[in-house]
């Protein structure tokens, strides 16, 4: 079996965007709701924040215990990374989840300004200036044999689109509308000239849509 | 988190039918027919016998995926395990499975008759005369933290659903009726005063239902 690169758990909004505008510190996804976007997921027994026993183990919860099946390493954007632009002014930032971050893999961020890698427990995050291809074969050979997900945001899951590069796409929509931001589609029907697509509505309210090369 | 005891991917009939009767050595499955039951599991890419690398990565196949994750023993019937009823003639069968069973697991064989352990590639088959409770006691120890396997067939199932001893069940409907068999429910909404109960049709024509305890 060869290693696939695989979308997982990417949410977007019934109009289309991953996130909004106006990404800062305090507001990861800019103008989108966090709470509205993933409240689905956060709901579920194994969400990896989850401190207590409970949770719902249906539907929703097979996605959020699929997310770190057979993965060996993460290719995110830099905006997944972090809110800054441009050159690093230092490198105090160390990403948005703390001193243990849910990858628990190498992390490869694609950035025009690379930095030294560094390690936050048995996550390491690499910085690299290269094209999709060039990334996911480094990411590839960090794996060790087993699958990469791509972590997106929106636009970064764009690029590895147009260059063919994504074998398989799990894409939550929510029930809430945004109007502009990082946009990942105008409709989900644009991929099925190259996917299969499975839409399966939810009992939470978001809808799964499951892609798979044709 | 505690070691919990999950049906995973039980196949039952519009009708509630696990399998039909007249089990035999050449019919698993009595008179039920196996390819209409089980074509939904057998089509996703991630089948256990699949030998090449098609198959679908939609709904089904997340299911199929998740049949061992954080498995650590698994539970079964006698008839399950063989057509043979009453005292062993012989030790000679060994199971419907092959050289290598899909357990990779210890497995507790229930059974008025025991027989001496044995193992086949990483599946070892251990043959108790006791209660549900008990044998689960001894598979929660086999299982070394993980959860617990209950196969079935249905028979087991409604022993284990009687002791109020099964934590998450995963079973799916397929659009054939039996009309006779081994019963697992009149309908699933029997389970709704104990546990919460998603409804999920895939496009392949299964219903797939998913319970967790209240």
């Amino acid at each position: 079996m060869s290693q696939l690169l695989r979308v997982q758990n990417f949410n977007v909004t019934r109009d289309g965007f991953g996130a909004g505008e106006n990404q800062s510190l305090e507001r990861p996804f800019g103008d989108a709701d966090p709470g509205a976007m993933f409240a689905w997921a956060g709901a579920t027994a194994s969400w990896p924040a989850r401190t207590d026993s409970g949770g719902s183990r249906g539907l929703d919860d097979y996605f959020t215990r699929d997310f770190t099946r057979n993965i060996g390493a993460e290719i995110m954007g830099r905006n997944k990374f972090g809110p800054q632009r441009g050159p690093w002014r230092d490198h105090d930032w160390r990403g948005w989840w703390g001193d243990e971050p849910p990858f628990h893999t190498p992390v490869f961020v694609l950035t025009h300004h690379p930095r030294p890698s560094f390690t936050l427990a048995d996550t390491t995050f690499h910085f690299v200036d290269t094209d999709p291809a060039s990334v996911l074969d480094q990411a590839r050979e960090a794996a060790q044999g087993k699958d990469v997900r791509l972590g997106g945001g929106a636009t970064t899951i764009r690029q590895f689109l147009d260059a063919d590069l994504v074998d398989t796409m799990h894409v939550a929509v929510s029930p809430v509308e945004l109007g502009s931001g990082s946009r990942l589609w105008e409709s989900p029907d644009e991929l099925r000239d190259r996917f299969h697509l499975e839409v399966v509505p939810s009992p939470s309210g978001v809808v799964h849509h499951l892609f798979w090369r044709k």
